[in-house]
């Protein structure tokens, strides 16, 4: 056994390739969100992580391959602050604002990614496909659950939990199109404001 | 000269003209709207529309200039919808009300077109694009105008207008991103709804 510090020649060689993988994929990730899915070549990723097309297919079997990975990481990181920001102790209205401002701020700072996660869905193979709409799925259920609690909780004031939850969402995932360094706001006043927007919409 | 009903030859060669163009337009549209514009071929599109490639070209110099003529009708439609709600009489409670139901119905209804106009943008040429964003940001200006109005009068309340401005064209514009025939709510639900948020979100 080696000690935690010191590499084996197999783990350095397992440590570039987590490394070239990475590399991959934030090439992927600025092509995608530059030119769209379909206008990138495999070629244009791999010449951006300074490799060659072979050597590209060596960590991934195909383009949409990188695409999944994208969503699929996108899709979770969003999910995990979806759920931990509304399952944290607290009234509905703290849990709304808080998970509201996070997502917003996410959305903002990493648009490059959340353009791609949000805008490239058709791109995805069936099954990839189904595997991410299950994740947007989740998210829509807990938002639509918060706000119901908030509901019978005499807290909120709405018609349609579930016509505010895709309100309430519809800001958040559209800050990633339109937001842009010199836009409405920078993303620490976007997510208080939206914050604000998200309560006001379930009548807080 | 011809009475009004009858038909000249050229006339006639004209409105044939007129069809295939419109025709050829929407089996743009929908190629846009499943694949994307960069994964549509001309060919795609002139078997769509019946014709052969070498015919489409007869009408059209390129796939982008499809995409252009699509973007600035769907552009030029939704401005003119804006400014029709917000330049008539009434409050601007009133006002933006009328806007924003209109321009959800219009997003939802018209989802498909909808979505070409919104979420392909970066394939237009530059000059395309820049005309296209001028009239992007009249509506900005017109959403603005009217939440300044109602703050300046008192009847709203928000601390940043343009913010607001930004999140309730944001609601109209996702419409298009996710309502689907059997989604959360028919047109005529989602446009009455969505026009209660916008009043919400300015603090009617």
């Amino acid at each position: 056994m080696t000690a935690p510090a010191e590499e084996s020649p197999a783990a350095t060689g397992n440590d570039r390739s987590a490394a070239t993988r990475a590399r991959l994929m934030e090439a992927a990730v600025t092509a995608f969100a530059e030119r769209g899915f379909h206008a990138t070549t495999t070629r244009d990723i791999a010449s951006a992580a300074g490799m060659s097309p072979a050597a590209l297919y060596v960590h991934h079997r195909s383009k949409e391959e990188l695409l999944y990975l994208i969503s699929r990481d996108g899709h979770q990181k969003t999910l995990d602050l979806v759920r931990e920001s509304l399952t944290q102790d607290g009234t509905p209205t703290e849990r709304l604002a808080t998970m509201m401002r996070r997502f917003a701020e996410q959305h903002a700072n990493g648009h490059t990614t959340a353009r791609v996660v949000n805008f490239e869905l058709a791109a995805l193979d069936p099954e990839h496909l189904a595997e991410v709409m299950a994740m947007r799925h989740e998210m829509d259920t807990l938002v639509r659950g918060v706000i119901e609690d908030g509901v019978a909780g005499g807290e909120f004031h709405v018609e349609s939990p579930r016509l505010a939850a895709a309100a309430v969402l519809s800001l958040g995932i559209d800050v990633s199109r339109w937001y842009h360094e010199g836009g409405p706001g920078k993303p620490d006043e976007i997510s208080a404001g939206y914050a604000e927007f998200a309560l006001r919409i379930v009548g807080a």
